[in-house]
């Protein structure tokens, strides 16, 4: 029913804790709208070992997608699309399309006065060398493009780690193609407050929800032990058809608050 | 040298994207304040035959430490213990000590009103149903204990993923037996203005860098491309020896400025 979708997060700014990852934040709530679910995330660093064998284990697990981020700039040690042409045993090439890209990129950049020059080095050159196969994402406000490619079965979506260009393709280019993957789906969220303080006394009601509610996925917010804690529940599912899962899930708070009146009775000295 | 250290995070609220992970951005900052280094962080869903996976990613790659965050508590989607014990091929057992532990910290929350009532209830109880082997860390915020599990030369240290139980923990159990599997490292971090608004004119001059001062790790921090950007740079290292691992980063910033200003003149109509 639901098709594995994986993020892996390249940069070893992330691994010392100089760089908070929100890439990954932002994708799991983006896709999670689209009624997808992200398995696993894995942030691994700029190596191309590291990064290989990131790969390795979402594909062996048979992601449809995976996405991952960061590692697509200029400099040496952004070696994401490396990485990827290794996984998929095929070559790295320049790729027209993206050359020309690049080159208007750096263009325009020129004009608006933000490069001191216009001309494709080297450096600027790599970012055109994608895995044979590949597909242009354009970006439309960095210089490095993304790149989707398709290997046996799954779409391999590359794209940058700063976040406004990682926005920018997921909503321009992604977004259609994982819709595609993804089928229509619909996912809902809704939290209460559980009127209980702890969640050692909401675990039993929690226990019999999960069985009556298969399709409802039912998380308890723990917060610390204080006065006057009420610790928030959310219940969320997903489905084909949005009446569908609506319905399912507030039949499940429905059943919640019986339940809890049950429980409270119990405890506070009732029958 | 360098003993590999990974984090595992654990909980489908933050795959869902309802909750940033900010766990494991706070371990990766302090392990490399030791002069430790985490090496990936895996976050995976509330799931036995996920956790589990994770656990022999990390460990096949020779870890000599694995933290978990996430999954400790009450509640019947809390499989965290369970998962270390498939994993470990170790029983779940009822630990004494810690059993004691839960039963003082309900008895003390429930003398200041936190909760209702102070008995151990099965939920209570399970939070002190530990692998076999293992190891208890105080929690001076919550009632979930910490677990400390040696299984064939790796740590797997497991903490509750409420932040401010999982610091405490950390500060409090974690971070003297880190300092003795990694030893007296030292770590510093320098950043510094490059003075270039453009990664494809840094790059080659982090190539030489890079190839001059291996055991130091130089980041470009990218922004949007816009007018009067300057792009930091951050020159990292770790060693034995703070004078040296200090020592290093200077001459390697030193160095920086140096090919900065040969770059600079040929750029901008130099000799």
């Amino acid at each position: 029913m639901e098709e594995r979708i994986e993020i892996i997060t390249i940069g070893k700014e992330i691994l010392i804790g100089r760089t908070q990852d929100t890439n990954s934040h932002w994708l799991c709530r983006r896709i999670i709208a689209l009624g997808g679910f992200v398995k696993r995330v894995i942030i691994v660093d700029d190596e191309i070992k590291e990064i290989v064998e990131a790969l390795n284990i979402a594909f062996k697990d048979k992601s449809r997608v995976i996405i991952t981020t960061g590692g697509l700039g200029p400099t040496s040690d952004d070696k994401t699309l490396e990485a990827v042409a290794k996984f998929a045993s095929c070559k790295l090439t320049i790729n027209q399309e993206a050359l020309e890209f690049v080159k208007s990129r750096y263009k325009y950049f020129y004009e608006k006065g933000y490069v001191s020059y216009p001309e494709i080095t080297p450096e600027r050159e790599k970012m055109a060398i994608l895995p044979e196969g590949s597909k242009l994402l354009s970006n439309p406000v960095g210089a490095a493009p993304g790149v989707a490619l398709k290997h046996k079965g799954c779409w391999i979506f590359s794209i940058p780690g700063v976040p406004k260009e990682m926005k920018a393709i997921f909503e321009n280019s992604i977004i259609n193609m994982l819709k595609d993957i993804i089928g229509k789906k619909f996912f809902l969220e809704k939290t209460i407050k559980s009127g209980i303080e702890d969640e050692s006394k909401l675990a039993p009601l929690l226990k019999i929800l999960a069985k009556e509610f298969p399709a409802i996925y039912i998380k308890s917010h723990p917060l610390h032990f204080a006065h006057k804690v009420d610790i928030e529940l959310s219940f969320s599912s997903s489905g084909d058809e949005k009446e569908e899962v609506k319905r399912r899930i507030d039949n499940s708070i429905n059943r919640f608050k019986e339940l809890i009146e049950g429980k409270h009775q119990n405890h506070d000295g009732g029958r």
